[in-house]
């Protein structure tokens, strides 16, 4: 990549700062647990895979706090483990990865302190090389149902920038291209949070892949002219049935590519399986503020007191997925 | 209705400024008919509808103009009927309205000029009535499709603001509900230009019908919740096998109506209708400006150079219609 989401330089956490792209290309540079917290609590970094890294990182940032004393040392993990987890409490990666720094340092507990506080930092620096790892292996399987000459599809952004390595459904899409494959990507804006405007379009654009905007609303006419071979996108769970929830208006995109005969794909690493619900309907869907409809920047964009709908996910059935490709494989889909 | 889109004051056009709505609810009273011209070319006024009964407007004020002479006044109207043409060059209504004026003063060229004067403020009037008329028809003609407790799906604004009278689409809520049926209605947003966010919501809100803005990409989970009863939308153009073009993101919305089993209805006044196209890939498809997608009042969205595809239409075809409610009656689609 051309860019790094996350970056380990000099005992500090370097942080793309995501609020200012596509505008401006910043980083942050974070030097305690506790500006990690807030930078995730303030989606200066956002995706699952990228917070569950910062997290790891912000666990080493508190273990290597110089004042700590050898005493302190457990509760003060502890207490920092309690202020990253409450930064977003639904980001599943987040609660995964503070708990697993926690208990490699219990269970390595009896490692004197200057020894624990190089621990925390590899442990960190390796949970992002896993992540890294992951990705990279989505990339992988994917890849090998792109054909050169492919124009793909894709919603949200589930790209580099929301993980510490090369994205889950765009990674697919780096992979096919480091082959040497000519692709094609139309970016779905995504309302209300313009992702795919703000983020897709910058982290493709970046990296050479040739990409066109478009509204949510004129997918359906790209598939009618026949310009889309397949749709890639990602996942922020999935049930045991398979059945998937992602961004709001990927089950749309769904029903347009069975309608139109196109391939439907989402990528995603295998931990994001929830095999404790049998199916979507099982999903809890978060509804966000009515705020991220009715206005933009300082626009506003609808009348005073209008009503509101707004989930942030929808759920897209197994049937209506050609496959689901993850760091483990591919899994046929109810349209294989 | 609750606001007047277009009125006809003491020898003025009162016009509802649109580029104020939501936030502002003002009129500009227009004494000219190169203001008329200024106000159709500035998005004052919108609605294929809207314009025409405008445009006759700005013929009457023209003819009323008084340092204008007998001998003077057959090219003056020319001028101006050139001039309230290319407003807006390519809509329909607006040149048609423009040259009914246009041959009924010459046909009744033996009038006496202060009587003209007064003649063209009536044939003016006459088409503002034919307007409403022609959406209370519409109205009353879709009424009969939509039962008590209904909730409908509709897409871009096709309503009192579009028309000088009660809409098409929207005629057909207003009318249920004035017989009253009670209804929800669920309003697209409809990027990249928010008329649903800006101008039905707003008039919805207005007339008291209960309505919920939601984005274009939500609307895939609220028909997947079973929340839809139908989808009414409008029309721009419709080919002669009854293929509709109108507002980008519509064919999007027929695709899940047919896949989720709920009735699809096109309300629109049978001038809509193009015999000359025989369907609707013969329908040219306006592009506009990539800054609509970019940038929403002073909010970049994208990056800089991002490539985008901003088609204003497109086109359903029959097949996944189900009917078209004109002010002739309903006419059964594909979907029948």
């Amino acid at each position: 990549m051309k860019f790094k989401t996350l970056d380990w330089v000099d005992g500090a956490l370097h942080m793309l700062d995501q609020r200012l792209l596509p505008n401006k290309v910043e980083n942050v540079v974070l030097h305690t647990f506790e500006e990690v917290a807030e930078s995730i609590k303030n989606l200066t970094v956002r995706g699952a895979p990228a917070i569950g890294v910062a997290a790891a990182y912000g666990m080493a940032l508190a273990a290597n706090r110089m004042e700590l004393t050898e005493e302190e040392f457990s509760d003060e993990m502890e207490r920092a483990g309690a202020v990253l987890r409450n930064a977003r409490p639904t980001a599943v990666n987040l609660a995964w990865a503070v708990n697993r720094m926690l208990d490699v340092m219990e269970e390595n507990g009896a490692i004197p302190l200057p020894e624990m506080r190089k621990f925390a930092i590899r442990e960190a620096i390796k949970i992002h090389h896993e992540d890294a790892s992951m990705c990279s292996k989505i990339g992988t399987n994917g890849a090998a149902l792109l054909s050169d000459g492919m124009t793909i599809l894709t919603h949200c952004n589930a790209g580099a920038l929301a993980t510490a390595g090369m994205g889950t459904a765009l990674a697919v899409i780096y992979a096919a291209a480091s082959q040497g494959k000519k692709l094609k990507v139309y970016a779905d804006e995504t309302r209300p949070v313009l992702q795919g405007a703000r983020l897709t379009m910058w982290e493709l654009m970046q990296e050479g892949i040739d990409a066109t905007l478009i509204t949510d609303n004129t997918a359906a006419s790209v598939f009618a002219a026949g310009k889309i071979d397949a749709v890639i996108v990602g996942a922020d769970r999935i049930a045991a049935n398979g059945d998937v929830a992602n961004k709001i208006g990927t089950y749309n995109v769904a029903v347009l590519a069975a309608h139109h005969g196109v391939p439907f794909y989402v990528a995603a690493p295998r931990s994001t399986f929830d095999m404790s619900l049998s199916d979507g309907s099982k999903i809890p869907i978060e509804e966000r503020s009515g705020d991220e409809v009715v206005q933009i920047g300082g626009s506003r964009l609808a009348p005073a007191n209008a009503k509101t709908f707004t989930p942030a996910f929808d759920v897209t059935p197994i049937q209506l997925i050609t496959a689901i490709v993850s760091d483990e494989g591919v899994m046929p889909g109810g349209r294989a």
